[in-house]
C-alpha cells in the first residue's frame, strides 16, 4: 500500500476534500508517523471555514490538523535517536522551530519567530500518516489511553497558560469554556487553585465546565457574573483570570474583577483590535500582571502534561464528547462548529 | 509664630491661591514636618488645570503637593518612633495606606485599594508645615542634597517600573520622557541595561535624555523610529519597553518593538480608554508580559532608591532645571506645564 | 473569677508544673483571648525536657504554648480594630515582630530579626486566657473546626516550607514525617505534585504519610531507599526535596535524590553542625538551590491555609491523633515525646 | 602542514609535554577552529599538578585547555550552519551536552548530566588547532580584542554567578578573588551592586580586586572582617554572598555576614566536604537561598557577556596580567600557580 487517505484543503475557499495521496517519505531529519487518532483544534474549524485569518495564511493544497497520536514506522536517513524507537507510541509538538534564533537558544523554541505549525504551514495529521521532524516528537507512556493521548497538543495551551501564573490557594477566574478553557479548569484545581468560577455564552459548555470541576459557572449574559463571582470569594476580587474566549467583553470584566496586582494569563484571540479597552483602570492603576500566552512551552509543557495525566491528577475523558472514523470528517467539523462540542477525536483508517 | 504661608485649591475650578493658614497640630499617630523644598508633579498640573480627573478626585479646600524633604519638628501623643527623632531629614511616601486590607497585609501596600493620597486627598506639601502619618515618613541620610531628597515620591515612581522588570544585559526601549521616563534611564542604565533609546516628542526632552544617559534618542513623529532603534539593536529587536508617555501610539509602537517574549513595564496614563489595540499581534501571540505599574513599593522602592542615590549610581541634578521660593509657585506651575522643564523644586520660606 | 490554670516552666530544669495564676490584662495594642484548643510542638517538649537550646533561650517562669483558638474577650485601650470584634474566633501568629526593620518594612517579617516567640519569650498559651499584641491575631473562619484551627502556626510551617519551592507537576520527596513532615503531604498534593515519596524511621508515622496521601513510604533504614524511590520516578531523580527531619542522614540522601537543577527546602533542624557535608557533589556540581525555611509568612501562611483548609483541598483531621483536656498535660506531653503521635490536641478549662 | 604544536597530558603524573601531532578533522558535526588565543583555568593547573580529582576524571593522553577564541576554518560533512560561516571569528562553550535529556529539553543544558568538558573529558585548545561540536560554537563580535575573546568561558562562570542572583541596589560580599571571582566584581558593579566587599588571602588578588573596582577589599585573615564590612553597610549585613573561594571559612563567614532573608551563589569547590557547617544558624533559621552555581547558562549567559563586554560596561583588560606564547606554556602555568597573576592569555603559533 501506497496511498493514504487525508483531509485536505485543495484550493482557497471554504470547505475540505477527503483525498488519495501518496503516503510521505521521511527526510532525512525527519519520522514516518501512522496516525491512530487526531482531534479537531477550533483552528481548524477557522480554516475549514476560509475566515480572514485562514485566507492570509493558509496556502493550499494542503493536509489539516495538528493534534495526534500514533505509532512511529520509518525513521530518516540521519536520525540519531537517542530515546525512540520504531513502533513508539507518540504524540507531537505542532510547532516546527529553527533551533538557532535568540528565542530557541535561550529555551523559549514556543515563541520563536521562524516557527512553521503543522497543518497550518505543513501538511498535518488528519491523514493515515504523516512526516515530522524528529525533534518534534513526543514519546507518550504506553498506558496512556490513545483518544487522551491525541489531546495533548491542545491540552498543552491550557497547561502553558496556568502554568505561566500561580494559581496556589488563589481564587481564580475563567472566561470561557471552550476545549481549552475547560481543559484549564481541572489543571487550576490541580496545581491548586481555591476557587474556580467560569464563564461563557454556551449552557451546554458551561454543563462540561460543571462536570470537571468549576466551583460555579455562569452565563456571561445572563447571569449576574460580577455579583455572584463576588458572593463565592468573599467579595474580594479574584487573583488570578485565565482569559480563554478572546471576547473583548470577556477581558474587560474579567480584568475588572482582579484584585489589586492580581494577574491574568491570556490565551483567548479577540476577533479584532480592541475598540474600547480601559487600561488605565484595568491594568496600570490596579498594578495587574498580564501575561500573553503562545503555543506550549517545548518541552516543559509536557513534561507537565505527562505528570498530569499519568497521575489521574487530570480527567480529560469527560471532556471527549465525539468520536468518529476520519472518513466521517465532515459530520465531526460541522459537530465543532456547532459550538455544542466537546474536543472530538477522529480515527483513520477506520 | 502659629500660621504659614501654602498652595491650595480653593474651589472647583482652575488655579491655586497662595493662603496663609494655621500651622497643622500632628494628630496621635502623626507628625509635623517643616517642609524645605518640595518639587512639582505633573499631577499637580491637572489639579492647577482642574482636567476631567481633578473634577472627579479633588475636594476643595485643599493644600496640594506631595513630593518634599523636611525636617521632623513635632510628635503626636502615641507615637513611639524606634528609629525617629525631633530633627530627623525626612521624605515622605505620599500614599497613605490602610495597613489592615489583603494588599497591605501581603506587603504590596502599593495597591491598597483604601489608599488615599498626600496633596489629593488630604492636605500637602506646598506649604511651610505638613502633618503625616508616622508610618510614610522616610528619614534620607544626612547627606543627601536637599533638592534631591524633595525628588523621591515621583523618582519612586520611576525606580519602581524599572525594577519590575529585569533589565540586565537587555536592550531597553523607554517611551516617554517626562520626569519618570528621564529618571528611569539612569536607573535603567544602574541595573544593567545594555542599550537604552528614548523616545518623546519634545526636542527640550530629549536633550535631557541624551544628557542622562539614553545610547539613542528619537523623536516619535520626525524620526524613522523603528528602523533607528532597530539598527542600534542588532535588528533584534528590544528585550524591554519601558511605557512611561500614556500615548497610545506610543504603546503600540513600543510593544511592536519587543522581542517574542519581552516584557513591558506601563506606568504612564493614557487620556482616554484605547481605541484601536491591538492585543493579539502585540502582545498574546508574542507571548509578551505587561505589568501595570502603580505608586512605589512599601518599603522596597525606598530602600533601592536610598542605595541608587548614596552610592552616586544615579545623579538626579542634570534633571532639576528650575528651582523658585515657594512664593513664586504660579511661575513654577507654569513652566512646568510648558513642557520645557525637567523637574521643578520650591522653597518654603523664602 | 480573675484566676486561671496554664502549664509552666517555673525553674530551670526539666519538667512543667500546672499553676494557679492572675489572668492577664491586655495592654494598650493587646488583646485577651480566651484559649478554646492548644495542640503541642515539638518545641514544647524540647522546653519540658530542658535540652540545651531551652537551657540558652527559656527565662523561667514562663507559660509554655503557641499554637492555639479561642475567643477575643477584651480589647486594650488603643487598639482600633478594623476587622476584628469581641467574640471573634481567633488564632495567632506566634512570632511577634518589630514592625521597623528592614525585614519588617519590605514585607519579609517571618525573619525579623527582632521577633519575639510566643510561649518562648512571652508566656503562651497552655493556659485558660492569653493576652497578645492584636497584630498578631489572625481571624478564623467560624466554620473551621476548633482543632485544626489550633493547628494553625503548626501547618504554617509545613504551607511556607511547600509553598517556598515549585511542585507543580513534579516529584517531592519529604524526608521526616513528624507532624510538620505529614502536614507537608496534603499540601504538596494540593499544589500540583506528581509523586510524593515520604521517608522516616518511625513504622508509626509512616503509616500516618500514607494515610494522608504519600504515593510510597520508606524506612529511611530499613528500605533500599534510592532503589525503591527511584522506581516510582522513572529512574530520573525527584524534582524537590522537602527536609522536614533535621537528620544530616536524611539530608544528604535527599539531596543526593536530588535531579541536576533541583530544589531544596529545609525545615528540619539539626541536633549539632554538619560534621561530613558534601556540599561540592550534593549541591554545586548540581546547580541545586537550598532553602532555608523559618516560620511562616505574614500573612501570605494564613491566607494560603485559610484557602486550604476552607476548601477541604487538605484535612487535617487524620493527624490529630490524640485529645486531652489541659489538666491531663503531663500524658499529653509524654505522649507527643513518645513519638507515636500524630498532633495532640488540648482544652482548657476542662 | 598538516602537523600541529599543542600542550597535553600523556601520562598519570604530574606535568604536561608540548607534543608535535595531527591536525584534527572535524566530525559530521563539528567545525575545525584555528586557535588564536587560549586563557589558563586554574582546572588547567589541577591537571598540571595531577591532584585527586585530575586522577579520576582525567584519561591521557589527552589535549588540555578551554577557553579559547579563534577562527573558524573548515566544517564537518553534515553542519549546515545557518549562522556561521568560514573564517568567523569565535569562542566556545565548553560543555558539550546531549541534547535528549530532561535538562537539555528544559533550556537547562548547563547541568545536562552526561555533559563531556573540552580539555578535560575531548582534547582542547592548548594548541594550534581544535574541532568542537557546531552546537558548541559561539560566534564573537568582530570588534572584541582576541585575548578578551579568550577569556568568555571563564567570564561566563562570573556572569552566571552573579546573574543567578538579584544584586540590583544591593550591598555584596565575595568571598574569593580568583580570576572568577575579580570578574565577577564589574559584573556585580553593572548589574547594580550598590556596596561591593571583596575577601581573599592574596594582597596581589586584593590589589585587583581594588582596580576593577570592589568599594572595599580586606584581607580574610589578617584584617577584622566583620567589623570593617559591617561598617560599609551601615552595621546591616549584606543581601548577598558571592562565594567563590571554596574555602570552608570564607563559606561560614560569608553567609554569617548575610541579612535573614539573604541570598547566596556559591561557585567556589571545597577541598574536601565541609567537616563543620552550622546548617541552622548560618542557613535555615535565618531564611537563606543557596543556590549552587555550575557552568554557564546555555546561552543566555553568552548573550549576557556579549552585552557586558560590547557595551563596554565591564572592562575585563586589567584583569589580563600576563601573555605568553603557547611555546612558553610552562612558565606560563607556573605562573598561573604561583597565585600571583589574574588571567593569563597564550597564543598558539608564535
Amino acid at each position: 500500500m501506497t496511498t493514504m487517505q487525508a483531509v485536505a484543503k485543495l484550493h482557497s475557499g471554504p470547505g475540505f476534500a477527503y483525498i488519495q495521496k501518496e503516503i510521505p517519505t521521511p527526510g532525512q531529519q525527519e519520522v514516518l508517523i501512522k496516525v491512530q487518532a487526531t482531534s479537531i483544534c477550533g483552528t481548524d474549524v477557522h480554516i475549514y471555514k476560509w475566515d480572514h485569518w485562514s485566507q492570509n495564511r493558509i496556502h493550499p493544497p494542503l493536509i489539516i490538523g495538528h493534534e495526534f497520536a500514533g505509532e512511529i514506522i520509518a525513521f530518516g536517513d540521519q536520525v540519531h535517536p537517542d530515546e525512540l524507537q520504531l513502533g513508539d507510541f507518540v504524540s507531537a509538538e505542532s510547532h516546527i522551530v529553527c533551533g538557532t534564533c535568540q528565542q530557541c537558544r535561550l529555551g523559549h523554541a514556543h515563541i520563536c519567530p521562524n516557527t512553521r505549525i503543522l497543518g497550518v504551514d505543513t501538511n498535518g495529521c488528519y491523514a493515515e500518516y504523516l512526516t515530522l521532524p524528529v525533534n518534534n516528537v513526543w514519546k507518550n507512556p504506553k498506558t496512556m489511553p490513545l483518544e487522551v493521548a491525541s489531546l495533548q497538543e491542545n491540552f498543552g495551551n491550557a497547561v502553558h497558560t496556568v502554568s505561566t501564573v500561580d494559581v496556589r490557594a488563589k481564587t481564580v477566574l475563567i472566561t470561557g469554556c471552550g476545549p481549552a478553557g475547560l481543559m484549564s479548569i481541572p489543571v487550576a484545581r490541580a496545581f491548586g487553585a481555591e476557587i474556580i468560577v467560569a464563564t461563557d455564552v454556551s449552557p451546554y459548555r458551561l454543563e462540561l465546565a460543571r462536570k470537571v470541576g468549576a466551583d460555579l459557572v455562569l452565563h456571561a449574559i445572563n447571569d449576574n457574573v460580577s455579583q455572584q463571582a463576588q458572593d463565592i470569594v468573599r467579595h474580594k476580587n479574584f487573583d488570578v483570570l485565565l482569559e480563554m474566549s478572546g471576547a473583548p467583553s470577556a477581558l474587560a470584566q474579567g480584568l475588572s474583577l482582579l484584585k489589586p496586582g492580581g494577574t491574568a494569563a491570556l490565551l483567548g484571540l479577540a476577533p479584532d483590535t480592541l475598540k474600547d479597552f480601559d487600561l488605565n483602570n484595568l491594568v496600570i492603576m490596579k498594578g495587574i500582571t498580564l501575561h500573553g500566552i503562545a503555543g506550549r512551552r517545548l518541552w516543559e509543557t509536557w513534561y507537565q502534561m505527562r505528570a498530569l495525566l499519568t497521575s489521574n491528577v487530570v480527567d480529560l475523558a469527560p471532556l471527549i464528547t465525539h468520536q468518529f472514523p476520519l472518513s466521517r470528517w465532515q459530520e465531526a467539523i460541522e459537530t465543532m462548529a456547532s459550538g455544542k462540542s466537546g474536543k472530538i477525536v477522529m480515527y483513520p483508517g477506520e
